[in-house]
């Protein structure tokens, strides 16, 4: 037996107990005459103590060689401790140690195993399972598995089903890239790994199931950004004989469980708002509702006022920023340079103090009196005190702009607090996006969502006007969970896929089972997904989805613990029927 | 809203209620005057009325149009039914429908949607979605889910964390053969897809984790057995400082916790057996000990009696079949042609009839008489009217070929009760096992099992002689899970690396990280995998795991409903810096 207690167990009740503990060397203190250790395992950490007028002389020895990080295991007796430490679950004891053995012995680690670490990121990836032993990232993995288990446990008392579907499917062009798995047993052929089960669940759906979930690893091979991974985790949730009504009100309830089982938060109803007004009001379709500074839109008020940057902008918006009239020349010419970055692309910006008084002092006074900026105040809602940010430009930039500096001044004034907690549903998303780039048009939310009812005629005429009954849940500014009514009819999604560019052939080729399958009693469904690593980085008060990943890939998407993907042997490329043929 | 209630829930107290439903028609009988409809959802059946009488007449025309599998809606009313049907939960009532809706037509599906359906396996697969629809397949489906809810609770419960491990990993050359994925970003690499998770989960005992599982796709690309998935799901599970008898205890647990759950069978203690004593009672590592008909050897009472074929065996071994004196000649040859069969393989079968009169009449009495005889008995175990079958020959194949008699046997006689639970651990597998192709030796379990203390050295003296620290977990003749307790050290994985014939540099590209970590302070750990497909089917009380997957695959590894793999397209191959070389 390696131990009888855990490190975290101890107390003063054990005063006197014979123990056995086992675990990590988090430090020791040498006084010569005296040594105390602290022994760490996952549930905390334990005093020890050698002392020279208790502890054998070669214990003593053998108790001072102990580095960092030793793996040991101890037999000895609680004692109480003489310093009592309150800061520890333990702290009221130590243990007076009779038999020391030492595991394993252990390297200097690269880093220290302490809550603030001295290593930086890519040395902390490289060394992944020591970082694992910290405090902050151990204490994310729990929650996260806390985090799914309430969620399972929640969905199965609702008479959910788990149902694991394939990972090894089919390759369609719709969408991300895929990545794609050489079939050995039928030669040149390829399976896919899933985007997400989405055609699966619709399956379960015809096949009766009901009520679907799964916890589920979905993969996308896009060019990865910061924060994303080629692997991710979704809740995929599936329902028939549904409204977007009866959908929303359960997974809201499965939040609101989270919210009050985790933070005893609770949040009676969650607000709804529509695509178009999270995009008149934030620039956004997932916006911070924890704070207000709304946009304000000012064409209004500024057209025809001889200043041409607003008179030719087919958007004029400003937002209030509470305090701001605080900031000086310098600092909001440091706010004009952010927003001009690359990565915003403002070409400018007009401010607007509001001064105590009430007067206005603006940096377009040359074309706006006091009256003019009142209004600019009255629709942005700022206060004596505040400084009114105006952007301008074509609408979908201007507002992602604004959307941006609204973001950044909010973490500047501290308004995005990280224990509170702001749940939105956006719903009515548009069924289709202008591909700028290509003038196609292709799915908001994916090929089997449903335009709203009346709308499909919507399609040949004004294809961009046409509503879905697809809705995402916004968590703090972060799409948390998306979803949507599906098609379930065979005419409707051929239609859909003719006007998503699919020729009749390729929708055939592609999605020819899920259409046949809505041939033979396909009921009404719908249903949603979560990313779970979002979800959870959120609810644990943060936004780093991969603090709370176990093995989290870079940017170049390597695994740089195991050096990962690697180049494999000739001999199974020919087994796999593939050459490699690199382009430069 | 679709529904008010499900077609599972109605009962006498909700007569006179006004009830919205929705599902399936599962059939409907058509008096003319009056038709009847069995109204289907994953709940149960609930039997609906339309007649003449109280049915406007427009509305009995499109209930007279209903066909199997339609999709509908009603609205009507609850009422006693006058032939009650004791044998459905809703056997009293019927709804007196007043408002029919059709949400969706229907094909007439390819097979009956019934409990035994007139579809064949192929057909089957095809349109898995609707033989989901069939009470077997939809109850195996949620047995499933109930089977995973139960175990990650008592896992939770015992302090284990459920922590995902990644999917895109890195190809080794042990083992079974890699599914590979071509990496796009890094040209020219591949990730593997992970036969399991065993390497990730010991770097998580290195990180500290103390308890952890995880219920994960693993994936293996062999050659399909019957019976075999290319993607199949483990109860992966991992503990720190623990040694074999803390491993077997909790795993123990589990299993009598899942008997108790599920089917209400207390088992105390669990048997276990040597692997050598596996071998030598039952010629297989997986007994099923449902029954006896345990090996008698017999070499000691066979030899030197002038029969060649015993005299010249390796091993000569005898099982007795209860009260197969029965059988007559007739019967007797065709079981010698059974055991003959090259899937068998055995040269033939010598037997000996136990007679009520405790004589006896053997295949061979020109060799043994009476006395030789008896002692057969003895040692086989048989009793008057039992027929004793001995084979013989090589050790290895001999025991194969008895253990697939005694098996097949024990069917015949119906000693395999589907509803009877005899779970067994087997301990002390050999280390390594012998590849007779090769003449090499490979790891038994894997390259991370420890050998038992003390036996490290013999590696290079008697390698088969070697015992490692494995264990499985046999449920009535079925490997359920398997596991060890691992090598911890640097020095002992590179001594088993290269008696297992990799060159130092092999494993140090292969396997690096792992030993690297273990210089770190890594802490004794062992664990466990099981196999969720078959633990689900054998709890079950069924054989074939393909029942209780929502999408199988079939024995050439295709999805046949989604038609998968399939071809990619050129410009895919060409992202991909790969091409098909196609060998003939």
């Amino acid at each position: 037996m390696y131990r009888s207690h855990s490190c975290g167990e101890l107390r003063a009740s054990h005063i006197n107990t014979e123990v056995i503990l086992s675990g990590w060397v988090q430090k020791s203190r040498d006084k010569g005459f005296m040594i105390w250790v602290d022994l760490r395992d996952r549930y905390g950490i334990t005093q020890l103590i050698f002392d020279e007028e208790r502890t054998p002389k070669d214990m003593m020895e053998k108790a001072k060689s102990l580095g960092r990080e030793f793996v040991i295991q101890v037999t000895g007796t609680v004692i109480e401790r003489e310093s009592k430490n309150d800061k520890m679950p333990t702290g009221e004891i130590e243990v007076l140690v009779s038999k020391l053995e030492i595991l394993n012995a252990a390297k200097l680690p690269p880093f220290t195993i302490e809550d603030q670490t001295d290593g930086g990121e890519d040395i902390r990836m490289k060394y992944r399972y020591l970082d694992i032993r910290r405090n902050p990232v151990k204490e994310n993995l729990i929650f996260r598995h806390k985090v799914t288990m309430e969620v399972r446990k929640f969905l199965s008392n609702q008479g959910f089903i788990e149902v694991e579907t394939p990972y090894l499917i089919k390759s369609t062009p719709e969408g991300a890239r895929d990545f794609v798995v050489p079939s050995r047993m039928n030669k040149g052929q390829f399976y896919a790994l899933p985007q997400s089960p989405q055609t699966f669940k619709q399956l379960l759906m015809v096949g009766g199931m009901d009520k679907y979930f799964q916890i589920v690893k979905c993969f996308r091979d896009e060019d990865l950004r910061a924060d994303r991974q080629p692997e991710f985790t979704q809740i995929d949730c599936e329902m028939a004989f549904v409204e977007q009504e009866d959908i929303l009100n359960v997974f809201e309830a499965m939040t609101r469980h989270l919210l009050k089982e985790i933070h005893g938060i609770n949040i009676e109803k969650f607000p709804r708002m529509l695509y178009d007004d999270a995009m008149r009001l934030y620039g956004n379709d997932k916006p911070d509702i924890r704070f207000g500074m709304q946009f304000g839109e000012l064409n209004e008020v500024t057209k025809h006022k001889d200043f041409p940057v607003f008179n030719n902008a087919e958007l004029v918006v400003g937002i209030a920023v509470p305090g701001g009239n605080v900031y000086t020349r310098k600092e909001i010419d440091a706010l004009i340079d952010w927003v001009k970055r690359p990565q915003i692309g403002a070409l400018g910006m007009v401010y607007c103090r509001v001064n105590e008084d009430g007067t206005f002092k603006s940096s377009v006074d040359k074309f706006y009196d006091e009256t003019d900026l009142s209004k600019w105040a009255e629709i942005t809602g700022a206060k004596a005190g505040d400084l009114i940010c105006v952007l301008s430009g074509e609408t979908n930039k201007v507002r992602a702009q604004l959307s941006a500096l609204r973001m950044e001044l909010a973490t500047r004034l501290g308004l995005r607090k990280s224990n509170e907690f702001a749940p939105l549903w956006v719903v009515d998303f548009p069924l289709l996006e202008l591909d700028e780039e290509t003038g196609h048009y292709h799915a908001m939310h994916h090929p089997f969502t449903s335009p709203k009812p009346g709308q499909l005629e919507m399609l040949d005429t004004n294809p961009g006007a046409v509503k879905a009954n697809a809705y995402d849940l916004v968590l703090n500014g972060n799409e948390i969970g998306g979803g949507s009514i599906r098609i379930h009819d065979k005419k409707t999604q051929a239609t859909m896929l003719r006007h998503l560019g699919f020729s009749d052939e390729n929708a055939k080729a592609q999605f020819g089972f899920l259409m046949d399958a809505f041939e033979y009693g396909a009921p009404p469904h719908g249903g949603l997904a979560f990313g779970l690593d979002r979800l959870v980085a959120i609810l644990g008060g943060q936004e780093t989805i991969r603090d709370f990943i176990a093995f989290p890939k870079n940017n170049s998407g390597r695994d740089v613990m195991i050096d990962a993907p690697a180049f494999i042997d000739e001999e199974q490329l020919k087994e796999l029927n593939i050459k490699l043929d690199i382009q430069e």
